[in-house]
């Protein structure tokens, strides 16, 4: 395999205690010229949708890497470490709960998996509870090296991997039933709403749409940027990643409606 | 023009989301061999100003650097994105609102200026609402691979940037008018007071001087660093920006004061 | 001395500020061939002890490294700077202060040091309240492009400086008196309990214990992994760094029971 000059790095590890750092040196002592992008590591503690959502949205701009992504409640137990290899040669690290899977499916689908067992590629003794630095990080390291993916242990069938499905927002009737994948600093809300579910409502054109979310009906314009409205006003844009976001320019929507990731949003025409 | 090593990045974008982590991730595959060097990513939100503070003042530590300063809150709207050379050869990268213009002045003025609009060096399409992916960490990942400012698009006069400045504290009588730059984390107040208004008043040589800020008045001495004063005790120091400091030894000035960037101070001799 | 490709990095200066960035920018500039691994820079405001524990638990994963570490509350006053060279071959850069004490005598003990007085190897005029950025980082990057430590100024005994002793559980009667070394993100509270000790104690084999902390009583299975016991009850592990650990499987202990560093514990046999 081609070695690899990326490795990309996600994780719910925090950047308050050392895990994140002591990650890095083991990956740098066995890949020594790679370069380590950390891609977010306050991902919601444990919440491997979160985590999910981050890796399928960023992959597309972090080609050609080892991505490793570390999100594991279940660490220590019996859930197993595997590297997928996808259909455009994305290489994915981490644990097997899903949090690799809608990424690697956007990335050409699962071509190869393997589970982690062969302890030539690990730390060890490996630790029951810290396993990104132990199994995982070096893993991703050897990889970027140019080791086989198959060398790190048994070929798994892809149907067999745990999956995770991050849904689209459906429809009813005239409206689309959706729900807030994250939040950004800026409190934008990124709905999961592609423009394509909007125009096949006939809502693509409308100047004005009707977002009731944790208790509020607001209607909002759409736009194709935040300073179409005034500042400390709603605005519907297409976000960078494609999806429906709903935000106020240069003012925090999350805040003032009190919406976080998971919080659900039905979308539809004004009413009168 | 020559190749730079280092890009120095410095935004608003926060790490709690993968905007900065992506920007990395565009500059290391246009230009493998770069080191990034993350400044501040916690930049007050949409604060153009207090971006500008901290890339004038970090910017003579990180010489012979890519500066992108990435503070946008009217992203996507008409202002311009734009590549300065100062007259001692920094780079500077970022939106056309000011943001890059103190530490440009700092470097040796404003040499040429270009505004960025050949898509070659933009990921396309360029997205609406976030630039530092798209136009601003590309082009500058691209300088440092050599290729010239001039070739990003049109030139520029430097009088038509859009200017900013960050006011000195100005004189009254025998006291100062100041105000707080910054607050770091261990909550000393830095003022935009540099020893040369001191000793133009006088006050240099005194033991002590009066500060009124936020309601408070303090006599507070003067000293060369923190340990002059007992725990718990205010001091005024020089900082290492060589701007005057309120601080208290082991202690936060700023939560105990209630203050923080922005707030004025007025500094002067001790009155009886 | 040979060339070291990675320097350590860990400091109490937070990411809210420029300053972590302008260390690497100085580092980066004296050696632009090293990796700079961000361990930690959370370590709590001038707590030098938390940065001796983190330090000491990180650097065996860490190895061949120069590791700088600046938790530095006496800055400006007359606590030297030094650099240690340990019996396995580790340099540690820092205050004369007890922050790299623990560390380097896990890592073979102090074989030589020397305090920073050579100019040569500082940035100047010298702050008298950054010398992370006028002092450390630049004496850690000069060593790591292979200048020897005795190049840096006087020889010190080992004797002669500051110590600092993270110390274990001691005995009384059938139980512990603990303390609370450090809390993760994930709020699991590590104690300064080694194996060896319960081992002593004839605990090892059973299958509960009890703990007092904070007011709280608890009777608590030890397992090997969070997922021995249920979603939000509590459990004894042996963490990564192989002391015993108080935790939540999928909880927060720290929240719940109101814990911190510091916090002292009594772990004993259940009691009936």
């Amino acid at each position: 395999m081609d070695k690899r000059q990326i490795v990309t790095f996600l994780s719910d590890y925090g950047l308050e205690d050392e895990f994140v750092g002591v990650c890095h040196g083991v990956m740098l002592r066995i890949a020594p010229s790679i370069h380590v992008v950390d891609v977010h590591h306050n991902i919601l503690r444990q919440d491997i949708r979160h985590g999910a959502i981050v890796l399928q949205q960023s992959v597309r701009y972090l080609p050609d890497s080892v991505h490793l992504a570390v999100v594991d409640p279940s660490v220590g137990s019996g859930r197993r470490a595997v590297v997928l290899e996808s259909g455009w040669g994305e290489i994915f690290v981490g644990p097997d709960n899903g949090v690799l899977i809608p990424a690697a499916k956007d990335a050409g689908g699962v071509r190869r998996a393997f589970e982690i067992t062969d302890k030539r590629f690990m730390l060890t003794p490996v630790s029951r509870t810290f396993q990104g630095r132990d199994v995982f990080a070096p893993a991703a390291a050897h990889v970027a090296n140019g080791v086989d993916p198959s060398a790190m242990g048994p070929e798994i069938s892809a149907d067999d991997l745990v999956q995770l499905e991050i849904p689209n927002a459906w429809v009813h009737d005239d409206h689309l039933h959706a729900e807030i994948l994250q939040v950004d600093r800026f409190g934008n809300l990124q709905l999961n709403v592609g423009s394509g579910s909007l125009e096949d409502l006939g809502l693509l054109g409308n100047g004005k749409l009707e977002v009731r979310l944790e208790g509020h009906r607001l209607i909002v314009p759409m736009g194709a940027t935040f300073a179409d409205v005034g500042a400390g006003e709603f605005i519907l844009i297409e976000d960078s990643y494609r999806h429906l976001s709903l935000a106020i320019n240069k003012g925090d929507a999350a805040a003032q409606l009190r919406a976080r990731a998971g919080s659900t949003a039905i979308v539809g025409p004004t009413t009168t």
